[in-house]
Parts: C-alpha cells; structure tokens; sequence
C-alpha cells in the first residue's frame, strides 16, 4: 500500500493552501465545528485495520509486523471493493487493557475500526470495551465478518433445499471468534437457537458442562436446549446443516450421519474439515472458504460493503441489524442465479458491496 | 489522502495471491525472519505523523480531529518531495504515559516515527521515552526540523557576510520546543553556546535565575556563559543573529541595537516577531517563515528528506550528525547562488529532498 495526495502540489500556491498557512482555517473550522472533520479530513472514507498478530489466518501468534502483509492486502481488498481507505495498523502488545488504551488513543484518526487476527476469548473483552467507549464502529472482521457471509450462504442454501432456516438443526464445528459469532448471527437470521449445537474440542457445549468459559456458557445458555451430549459425531447425527469453523477435522463417518440433502460448510482455510467431494458423497449443498471449489464462503464479500454502508450512515455502531441486512443483501444478489453448486456471489463480483453498502445504511436507526 | 494499492486485483488469482491463501507465505516467512518485513511490506517506506493536537500551528490546543487536516497535509509533503508514505495518527489523549504507550504500540507498523504540534515541555519527555523505547527513528519535527533549517539558513548568512559561526553573537527569542531544539542544533553546528542568550517571555536564560524548568535550566547550562540578564532588547544589544522562534513581537529599537550587518530570522507564523521590512532596516540579511518575503525557512525543506535518508539507511534513530548533514545539505543546494535574499533554496525545490537524504543516510552511523 502507499498513500496518495487526492490534490496537486506543484507551486507556492498549492503549497500555501495544502499546508501552511491555508490549512490553519480548516483546522480552525473543524475547532468550531467539529462535524466538519467528516468533510474536510480523511475520517468519512478511512477505517484502521487493527492486529495484534496473535491469530493470523492458519499460522497462529505471529506478532504484529509478520501480520503486517495480512493487513496490507485487507486495506487492498477495501479499496478496490468499496472505495473505503484502510490503514493497517499492527500493535506490538497483546495485552487486552494495553490494546483497548493504544485502540482508544487512535480512534480520533478515524471513522472505523477493523479488528482483525486477534484470538478468543480476547477478541471478545477488546471488541465489547472498544464498542462501548467509541463513537465510531468496531467491527471484528473474524466474527462478524464471517458471521454474515455464513448467514448468507445459509438463507440460499435453505431456498435451494426449499427449506425455512428455523426448521433446520444445524451443528457448528468451533467454538472460538468466529464459530461465536456465527451461532448468535445465524440465530439473529432465523435459525432457531434451541436446534443448534455447538462444539468444541471436548464436544457438544451444553449448560450442565463444568468449566466452560464466559462465551461457552453464553452458547450453552443461546443452543442446545435438549442438552445433548457426545461428539460432532454424535451431534451430527440426523442433523441438517454442518458449519466447520474450527480448523479441526470431521470424520466421513460423522458426515454420513447426517440427514439426507444436507448442508456442509467446511471453512477452515487452508484444509477444509471434511474435503467437499467427501461431503458431496452425503451432504446436498457444500462450501469451502476455498476458491478452488464451488461456493466459497470469504468474508470478503462482506466487510468492504459493511464499512462503506457504516460510513455512509455515520453510523456509531454496528448493530446486529446492520449485520443481518449485509447477510440479506450479498445472499440476494445471486438470487435468481441459485444452484446447489452457486449459492455465493463471487469474491470478485462488483455488485456485492454496494448492494451490501445500502442495505447497511438503511438498516443503521 | 488516500490509500492506495501497488498490485492489481481483477482476478481469483490475485485475490489468491494478494489475500488468503497466498498471503500466508509472505506471513510466514517474515515470522522466521523478522527483517524481510522492510522487503515485503510498506515499513520500509512509511511513516506515522503522530499528534496529540495540542499545540497545532498558531491554533494551539485544538486536539487531534482539529489537527487532522495538518497532518494530512504533511503527508502530502512527504510523498511529493520524498516518496515517503505517511499515516496521519492524531490521538485522543494528551497524557505523556498514554501517548508513549500508544505510539510504542503502534510503532511495529511502521518505519519512523514523526511527532508534531505537540506542546513543549510534554514535548521533550514523549520524544525522548519514545527515542529511547523504539527500535525506528523518532522525530519532533517541530524542534528538530525547525532547528534544521535555522542552522542550514545561518550557515549560508554566515557565508554572505563571510563570518563563521563560531564568532556570532547569537539571540534566541522563545524557550520552546523550537527554541530549545535550535539552541542544540546551532551549538553542534558550530556556533559558540556561550555566546549564544535565549530569551523567554520573561527575558534572558541564565543559570543564576530562580524558577527554571528542566528544559530551560539545560539551555541555562549550555549558553550565556557571562550571565547576563534583562530583556530581549538588552540581550540583543550588539548582537550578530537574532532568531524568532516565539510567536511574540519585538520592538524596532531592541532590533536596532543589534551590531551592524546583523542576521534576523523572525519565524513566527503567520506573524513575524518583527516585520521583515522593518528588520531591514537595520539587518543585512532578513528571513521569515513565509512564502510572501525573501528567504523562507520552512522545514518542508528537512524532513520529507531526513525520514527518506534514515529509511533508506535502515537507521534505528537520527542523530545529531544526521541532523547536522541535512542542514549542510539544504545550505549547499544554493551554495553558488548566494545572496542576502537568497541564502535558502525554495521550499519547492526538487533538489533538496534527494541531497538531504542522501547526506542523512551518509552520517547514520
């Protein structure tokens, strides 16, 4: 990424306006009457992607600066997709009340924050302090984001298989950020809470399992409702929908256990948890997060539109609202063109992040 | 400004490349050697323009959305003279403890570290923890590219009257973070501290006085070796050089005792401390910081160049013999074309940025 001028700069003139002593009564307007910084600054457009580097896409605690890449091509990806400018910023310290303060001190610089890369459970106590203490959004891109492009896939899925989403029961494989996440969005969307159960390494979460944390005894008390018990295995059996978001992997046999015209959602990246064609042996409608098979599931379908939206609406927050509007919006751009093996638009497709973008705003009250 | 990609994005395999998967390799291999991050991500060409907005321009304490347009200009500066990207970072804090761990948070993402329009004497102690934190450059513009181009402007005055520096009686008008930071400059350019009074709004500087502050107590040490005390117009009784750096006013008379062929460089912007065709008067050589007289000394002259020669050099901080090299180089852009009015280059000439980095990057050592 480099930063570009948006005025030219070639004689005193410019010179005298650009910086000294011209840009004195800009400041001095925006001393005055500090909503002017939306016009005059670069806070309407410009959004911080903000690492810790402490869980980078499959290769774990990296630190900042070997994150550093993962946020450049985040900021291309906002560019081109929604004309939003992103600026990475990778913070050398993982400690939850030292990224809340640096996250703080900088948000004046901008109109959005982008959390991206931070492990669970920190990702959670970060986003929720930062949510309170700012009047910009913050947008953790590895639960929301990935929360909306999920809920998405599911609504086209649902209408291939001319299902309703709050019939189906649906297990999630994962129970970190984004596995969190997709639980209470696809619960906002439609899906009935009491059928979903989530998972983790040690099985099904239920609420009479000891020693769950703060978000697993959130989850046991949203899903569940029966209290199962067992494995993904055991959880699978009979149930409609599998959504892996845990970087683990599911047996065949597991997969087979499903109800039949099923749904698979193997997204861990790079090694999906089931392989599609495995699961395409047992499961109606399957996506990676790959783009080397059909259906890829990427958040990069939603985070562009929904920061461009939040600006545009200079919106405080992003409410639960906005998130399912963005699902609803990249979910009805291939409407018409649905298949089992087409139930995404493209990463590439122009038409996503302004229909993301509008629909947004207009959910932002 | 804007944000702006180096690599297209058209098709899957872009994305591939430029985001997940392919990213993971670039990750990777900065994890295992920290120092491909200046080849494969922006460090190596960019900057944080980092304030508090605590005393921007003549506005003062406006805070950091006010101060937003200052540093957007500066980073248009930087780009246009030195191919420097720079990042705007205005902070929502003006506590020295949080805006050191901020910045120190941050730093990772970035190659330097430019501090601006932040009020001395906060000024002095956030450098310095931060100089002394950081494993990148770190630099005040406000006192060390001022003090730059006060010692490039009176080496070429020198040179037109043919003195040395060393045997100029030199008064310094303003204690702040300008006036302490040229004090410096000048002294490890050549001029003869003891020869040299600073003056601030209560008069001479000298050791015996009651009440200094830590900054003002070390400019007593290293200056005005006799003592002497009053006012700017006793201190300016028959001296050589008079430099502005107070945003106060002084009177013609103090102006008139000063020896014949004298120096005035009255800087406040956008008033002088002495009207330019007043200080003519009575001066051979008058300098202001404006572009509507003779002799601007703006340090847009310093450091777009200084930032480029310490990247380019991979330096870990900028030292007095880097400072010095870039006030040689400036002074030496029009070392054959000098004249009174002429002992500056213009702020727009393109050879400066390139000699200024290639003399800085000569002196790291």
């Amino acid at each position: 990424m480099v930063i570009a001028p948006t005025v030219p700069l070639v004689t005193r003139e410019d010179l005298a306006i650009a910086y000294t002593p011209g840009v004195a009564r800009v400041c001095a307007a925006i001393a005055a009457d500090p909503t002017l910084a939306r016009r005059y600054t670069w806070i309407g457009h410009t959004v911080a992607v903000v690492t810790d580097g402490s869980a980078v896409l499959g290769l774990g605690n990296i630190g900042p600066r070997a994150a550093l890449p993962v946020m450049e091509g985040k900021a291309v990806l906002f560019k081109q997709f929604a004309n939003v400018d992103a600026v990475p910023i990778c913070l050398g310290t993982q400690d939850v009340d030292e990224i809340v303060a640096a996250v703080t001190a900088l948000a004046p610089t901008f109109g959005g924050i982008n959390l991206e890369d931070i492990s669970a459970p920190r990702c959670f106590e970060i986003e929720r302090r930062l949510d309170e203490a700012l009047p910009i959004p913050v947008f953790h891109d590895d639960q929301h984001g990935t929360a909306i492009v999920v809920l998405a896939a599911l609504r086209n899925a649902a209408t291939v298989l001319e299902r309703k989403l709050g019939d189906l029961r649906v297990v999630i494989s994962g129970a970190g950020a984004a596995g969190v996440a997709v639980t209470k969005m696809l619960i906002a969307g439609g899906v009935t809470g009491a059928e979903v159960i989530v998972c983790d390494s040690r099985g099904a979460i239920h609420s009479g399992r000891a020693g769950l944390n703060q978000s697993k005894a959130e989850l046991a008390a949203l899903t569940n409702a029966a209290g199962r018990t067992g494995s993904v295995a055991d959880a699978l059996a009979g149930a409609d929908v599998l959504i892996g978001v845990s970087g683990g992997t599911i047996d065949e046999a597991a997969v087979a256990g499903m109800a039949p015209d099923g749904v698979v959602f193997a997204l861990a990246n790079p090694d999906p948890e089931v392989h599609p064609e495995v699961a395409a042996r047992h499961a109606r409608i399957v996506a990676t997060g790959r783009s080397d098979f059909p259906n890829q599931i990427n958040n990069v379908l939603a985070f562009p539109g929904v920061f461009r939206g939040a600006l545009d609406a200079r919106a405080t927050r992003i409410t639960e609202a906005m998130k399912v509007a963005a699902a609803e919006a990249i979910a009805g751009v291939v409407a018409d063109e649905l298949r089992p093996d087409q139930i995404m638009p493209s990463p590439l497709d122009p038409r996503v992040a302004p229909a993301v973008a509008a629909a947004v705003a207009r959910a932002y009250q």
